[in-house]
C-alpha cells in the first residue's frame, strides 16, 4: 500500500508535521511519499534540523518501484517557490498548495497511490491564486465529480466519530436544507461507509435534533417531527439509527459513548463538542469519494510556522487512519 | 442573609438534593429554608435516611426570626400531595412545583428572603397542571414583568461562564432574532450584571459568531459583518467585548479561558461546549430579574428519583453562588 501526502501551504506548519510524522512512521507493507514542493521540505528539514532524508522522484513511473526505508521521504516535486516566508499568506504558496493537492489526488485516481493525507491549506492564499474552491473537500468533490461528499470527524483517543448533515452553510440556510436534502440517502451512504471503511458490520448511529432540546415535543420548531423522526422510522429496518436526540443533553450525559457515529445537523453542532473532546487528536475524513482521503483537523498554523513547535499528532493519526481505511476497502467484499 | 429553596417536582430528585445539600451547608451569617411540600421532604428524608430535621414554619412572619442550626431545614408548606410516586409525571406534582416556585419568588420579591435556588421541574407535569410557561426562567420573567431575562450558565470548576443571546427558540428563528433583538442593550445589561453580581470591575466578554467559522469573511452568512461586528465596535468604548469568534475553534483552542464570559448566539452553541466541559457541576443563573435566582443545570432525574443515588453537587454549588451574588448585590454601590 502506498500513501501520498500533499504538502499544503508551505508557509504553514504542513511541511514540518509531514517531516515529523515520517520520523514516527514504520514501514510495514506500506510506503509513504510527498507531492508538492521539494524545496519547502528541504527548507524546513534544514531549519528545524529534522533527520529525514528527502529522496527526489523523477516521474510517476518511478513511484511504483519505491520501497520504504525508515527516515526517508520520497518527494515528487510539482511546483516550487522562489522564496519561503513562514507565516505569510501568499499567492505563490496558495498556487503550490493546490497543484500539490491536484497531483496527489490524480495519483490516487490513477491507482498509483492508495490513500491521500492532506496538509492544511489557507483559504485566502488559494483565493489569491485564483482558486474558487473553499477548501479540500470542495476541491475533491469537483475533481471527482461527487456532488456531496460527507465530512466525518474522527478522534482516535476518545473514539468519538461525528458526521455533518450540512457543512459550510450559513446558519439561516440550515433549517431549509434539512427539509430538502435527501436525508435517507445521506444516512444510508454513511452507514455503508462506516461498514466498508471502518469494518463496522452494523454501525450504531445517533442523530441529533436540529432545534434546542430536539424541539421538546414541537414547542421549538418542527423539523424533528416532520423530517428527522420520519426518516429514522423509514430506515429502521435497514440501518441502526436512533434519535433525534437533544444535542446538549446527549453530549452532557456522554451518550456519544454508546454510538459508533453521531450525526450533527450543522457545522457548529457537531464541531463544538468534537473540538472540545478531541482537542489535538482530531482527524477529518472525506467519505463518499472514490479515493481514501484524511487530514489533520487543524489549520495552517501560520503563527507557529517554522518554529519547530507544532505537534504532528493529528497528522500522524490521520496517516494511520488512512492506512486502515485503505486496507479495509481493499479487503471488504 | 436568607436563602429559599423551591422544592421543584416532588416526584423527581429535587427534595433529595435539597436535603443532601443542607447536610453540607454551614451557617455563616445566612439561613436556609424550603418552600413547597413538607410531606415530600419528610418522605425522602425517611426513605433515604438523611439526618435532616425538618422544622415547619407556621407563617411568613415567622421566617424573619429564623436562626440557622446545622442539619435543620425550616419548611414553609404551601401545597401537599395525596401520594408521592417517585419517577412519575403527574398533574399534582406539577401543581405543587409551581405553587412552591411562586411562593418562593414572592418571598424574595417581598424582601423576606434574599435569594432563590430552584429545584428542577418537569415541563410535561406543569403543562398537565395547566401552566403555560415553558420553565422557571419563563415563569419568573412573567412574574416579575421582565421581558427578557438572560440565561447564564456558570461552572465553578472550569470557571466557564456562558450566556445565551437567544434561548428556547426554533433554530430557524435564530438568524432573524439576531437581527431584531437589541444586542447593544443585551451586552450592556450583561456587563452590568457581571459587574454587580460577580464583582468583576471590567468583565472581559467574548461573543461567538452565528455562522460556521464566524462566516469566514462573509462566505457563509453575513450576520457577523452586518450585525455582530458593528455592535462590538459601537460598544468598544464602554465595555470589554471581543469577537465575533468562530465558535468551534474558540472552544477547541481553549480560548474561553481568557474571558470572564462567553456569549453564544443560540442555545446549542452555548450549551454543547458548556455541558461537555461542566459535566455535573454546572449552574444556571437568571440575570436581569429584581431577585437573585440560581438552579442546578440538570433536570428532575425521574429515572433516579427516590433511590438516594443523585448527586447534590450542582444544587449545592447553585446555593453557594446564590449566596455570593446576593452578598455582592448588597454591597455593590
Amino acid at each position: 500500500m502506498r500513501l501520498v501526502f500533499s504538502t499544503g501551504d508551505i508557509h504553514g506548519i504542513g511541511p514540518e508535521i509531514i517531516l515529523k510524522s515520517v520520523l514516527r512512521l514504520q514501514s510495514e507493507n506500506q510506503t509513504y511519499m510527498a507531492v508538492g514542493s521539494l524545496k519547502a521540505l528541504e527548507y524546513y528539514r534544514n531549519r528545524l534540523d529534522l533527520p529525514v532524508r528527502l529522496q527526489p522522484i523523477d516521474d510517476t513511473a518511478a513511484i511504483r518501484t519505491l520501497t520504504q526505508q525508515y527516515g526517508v521521504l520520497p518527494v515528487l516535486s510539482v511546483a516550487e517557490p522562489d522564496a519561503i516566508d513562514p507565516g505569510t499568506i501568499s499567492k505563490s504558496a496558495g498556487e503550490i498548495a493546490m497543484r500539490s493537492l491536484e497531483a496527489a489526488a490524480a495519483l490516487c485516481r490513477d491507482g498509483i497511490c492508495d490513500a491521500l493525507v492532506t496538509a492544511p491549506i489557507n483559504k485566502e492564499a488559494i483565493a489569491l491564486a485564483g482558486y474558487r474552491n473553499s477548501g479540500h473537500t470542495d476541491f475533491l468533490a469537483t475533481f471527482f465529480g461527487v456532488p456531496s461528499p460527507i465530512m466525518l470527524f474522527v478522534d482516535p483517543v476518545s473514539l468519538l466519530n461525528v458526521a455533518l448533515a450540512t457543512i459550510h452553510e450559513p446558519l439561516s440556510r440550515v433549517p431549509g436544507l434539512i427539509r430538502t436534502i435527501d436525508l435517507d440517502h445521506f444516512f444510508i451512504s454513511l452507514a455503508r461507509s462506516m461498514q466498508r471503511d471502518f469494518r463496522l458490520e452494523k454501525p450504531k448511529i445517533a442523530v441529533l435534533g436540529l432545534n434546542p432540546h430536539a424541539s421538546d415535543g414541537g414547542v421549538m420548531g418542527d423539523e424533528e417531527a416532520s423530517v428527522i423522526r420520519p426518516c429514522v422510522e423509514r430506515l429502521a429496518s435497514s440501518i441502526r439509527l436512533e434519535g433525534p436526540f437533544p444535542a446538549d443533553g446527549f453530549f452532557g450525559a456522554k451518550r456519544y459513548r454508546d454510538y459508533d457515529l453521531i450525526v450533527a445537523m450543522y457545522h457548529d453542532q457537531g464541531l463544538l463538542p468534537f473540538k472540545v473532546l478531541a482537542f489535538d487528536t482530531g482527524i477529518n475524513v472525506t467519505l463518499g469519494l472514490p479515493i481514501v482521503r484524511t487530514s489533520p483537523d487543524h489549520g495552517t498554523g501560520f503563527d507557529k510556522a517554522g518554529q519547530g513547535i507544532s505537534s504532528e499528532r493529528s497528522f500522524y493519526e490521520a496517516t494511520m487512519l488512512a492506512c486502515t481505511i485503505a486496507r479495509n476497502r481493499m479487503t471488504t467484499p
